[in-house]
């Protein structure tokens, strides 16, 4: 594919108002999802795909982006041929307020209980 | 099904130590199951299951309480026939701090939204 054709494609992300609770909770219920959530929020900036390098393939990877992007938990935009990703942090804490915050909190949590 | 044997039927509950993220994350993701725990933390008491009115079958509405249950969010016990369902706060706040408060708070605000 060439870059131009990358360029071009669409990626749907749902407006602000599209953005439903139980979809948010949805897309943070996986655990790989949660770790990019979680890598994501540490790096406080946008994120290449290419960077996660999380131990399923290729494909289930973008899956898992693609669930949270549509679900409005994530930004993603092509820079070149490369898709970044980024929170909609400000998004997310506008409608559900400490949402984000307590449950990147929670898993911190969890993985220090192993 | 005489009341002995509902009585000795056994009702899974993951210990607090077995309660993931995650799982609690999933439960909450449907709207019938937030509704249920809305209902719940509303009621601020063990509610028996036939008091909720959802606009599904009675066997989805039995798998809901199951996914609750199994996930560690509510606890559920027979008293005689009737099979009483309460949140499990003290244990999702010993894990998770804020976690429940934060979603029920937010699902009060998508429903204010329409």
């Amino acid at each position: 594919m060439s870059t131009a054709a990358v360029n071009s494609r669409e990626l749907a992300h749902p407006d602000r108002a599209e953005i439903r609770l139980e979809g948010v909770l949805h897309a943070l219920s996986d655990p790989m999802r949660l770790r990019i959530v979680r890598d994501l929020a540490a790096a406080e900036q946008e994120l290449a795909c290419a960077t996660f390098e999380l131990p399923v393939s290729k494909s289930t990877t973008t899956h898992h982006f693609r669930v949270l992007r549509e679900s409005g938990v994530i930004q993603q935009a092509y820079r070149g041929t490369a898709k970044m990703s980024e929170l909609r942090r400000a998004d997310l804490e506008e409608l559900f307020p400490g949402l984000l915050e307590v449950i990147l909190e929670a898993a911190e949590l969890q993985a220090g209980r192993g």
